[in-house]
């Protein structure tokens, strides 16, 4: 506290990520982060950039990673927007399009980045509860809004809604924004992206943090109208002209190139995935289904704080939000299947947990 | 335009950045970027770096960057932030300090950004007009503010204010907060971070985009007491949990610790500098005084936008500012000896120039 603070800025209360240990020790399960390295592309680029360049300003509008997207996912280079990490990039949305005089619709569980960004630019937000199993139910979001933003697949929940039933959505909703957040839509969900060319009411965001296994370089993007690129542009260039360096603007359009790798580390973590949910049912967990590199599951006996320090103990980081609803469960990120076979033994070994 | 923005959305009016023309071909005198490559130890560290750890998020507290900025200038390490460029800083700074009833003061003249930040955060704002010679006179800023800001060196001027002055205002304005902003400090101007040692009420901001060449990995700090520090990490940790990557973390604290290398590129840019302003007058231009990695001067008959048209059609970039009291004069980057020779002999090849 000081007196010199804006008043607004006593009110913030910040987001708090998952722990980055200094200690590599620990079995990391608890950031959501690729047990792979980024594409091998990405580091011979990294490796042969002329440093010496680094004196200069980098393009400030990243034009190269811009028009790798576009190409990839075929689209005009005007429909994409690129940022810091997505988070910057859903900070600038916030920005942007949601300060309205309407609520902001949420859902009650999902990436508790938004609440911050709430407070931060004074947005007012409805949260709408899940319904059972923690699904979203986009029915439940016809209602005056200011603008609507969801996670699909859903954090910490990993589960999805149809790309259907998110353009029944954009069809009953036109009077405000409506943002798809597909942090994790590679691991087995249908991306948004589609219906960007056909509705301007629609703003798809994704980052380069968890299938592209380039956490540590902060890059995010977001796709949709030109008029809405616009908006984010604005507020952008009103902020920092050039928020992505050189290194991370070489490395993205590396990592875009190289699809062969980007499918066969998704698939990998997908099929690890499926075989860790199948063994924690079998250790008594009720898992949800998940389309994401996590699972988010809660055991029959133990309480979900309990078995986050008794794995800590035990060298396993794994994620627990102590909130209403899901302060029984566990967000597990799926790692490589030897860490992934550690948690399991780990679990095995815990005394009240017995294979079924 | 579109509906779907923010109404403050429609009233932006963005930075505009120098030119950063993919053509190399350019003598490129426009952004004050350092002629000289970052330390051969950044490179050295960044090829070395292991890019498998790239798919973890880095430090969201950059504590080794911060660790070396605070060994470096003698301050604790909780006295020190860190953005991705110190253009993300100083938007930090605006939202957690500059939102007051009172406006914010800044000198008519200087960076451009602060007005764009002004209009981005809805901050009221002051412009207090220079004095002869484009100085900024300190007495100026005793009236009623919510603020103050200013960068010193000044840009584009890149006139000084001395630490005595800056002391005194310090001790006058003691119920808001005063940001010195120190882009280009290392050319020659004392800085303030000795001040954040006594008051509470200074921010110093620094970059290591100009006098560390790395404008390509954009890194900026800010440094002063902890209260101020923990004012600027609740809107960073509202915003992006990192925004420094792994890369530039690393890059940073590199710099940092190769000095010698900082100060002989410092020294070598000052000669230049000083030859430049010599030359320049000779050819007729009335030039500034400057500390800074640049001079602003400007031409007895010739007008600064015929120059810079003129300059450009010849390989040369210069800055122009349109606006009033400044149209007349060029900010011209110090590049290398070699390239402000060919500066010099292009100008003179200019039919209404001679040499005096």
């Amino acid at each position: 506290m000081s007196k010199y603070w804006s008043d607004a800025i006593q009110e913030l209360v910040p987001y708090v990520p998952g722990e980055q240990p200094k200690d590599q020790q620990f079995i990391k399960l608890n950031t959501n982060e690729s047990p792979y390295p980024p594409s091998p592309k990405v580091a011979q680029v990294l490796q042969s950039f002329d440093m010496d360049r680094l004196r200069l300003y980098p393009d400030p509008d990243a034009s190269r990673l811009k028009q790798a997207l576009a190409d990839y996912y075929g689209v005009d280079r005007s429909c994409v927007f690129v940022g810091n990490g997505s988070d910057e990039v859903l900070a600038h949305t916030f920005m942007a399009f949601f300060r309205q005089p309407q609520p902001l619709l949420m859902p009650e569980i999902s990436y508790s980045f938004y609440e911050v960004y709430c407070n931060l630019y004074a947005v007012d937000a409805r949260r709408i509860p899940l319904r059972e199993d923690f699904q979203i139910a986009l029915a439940d979001y016809d209602q005056p809004n200011g603008g609507i933003i969801f996670a699909n697949p859903n954090a910490p929940t990993g589960r999805t809604v149809s790309l259907d039933e998110i353009e029944q959505l954009l069809q009953r909703n036109t009077e405000s924004l409506v943002v798809v957040d597909e942090a994790y839509v590679d691991f087995g969900a249908e991306s948004a992206i589609e219906l960007t060319r056909r509705y301007d009411n629609v703003l798809v965001v994704q980052t380069f943090s968890k299938s592209r296994s380039l956490a540590g370089l902060r890059i995010g993007f977001a796709i949709g109208h030109p008029d809405l690129i616009e908006g984010l542009e604005r507020v952008k260039n009103s902020f920092n002209s050039y928020p992505l360096d050189m290194l991370a603007i070489s490395a993205g359009v590396a990592s875009i190139e190289d699809d062969s790798y980007f499918r066969e580390t998704c698939d990998r973590t997908i099929a690890t995935r499926e075989w860790t949910a199948g063994e924690l049912a079998a250790l008594g967990f009720r898992v949800l289904p998940s389309s994401t590199n996590f699972v988010f599951a809660s055991h029959r006996y133990i309480a979900g704080a309990e078995l986050m320090g008794y794995l800590r103990t035990r060298g396993v980081l794994v994620r627990h939000f102590s909130r209403p609803l899901i302060d029984n469960h566990l967000r597990i990120s799926i790692g490589t299947d030897d860490e992934m076979r550690q948690l399991i033994s780990t679990l095995e070994e815990h005394p009240e947990i017995t294979r079924l």
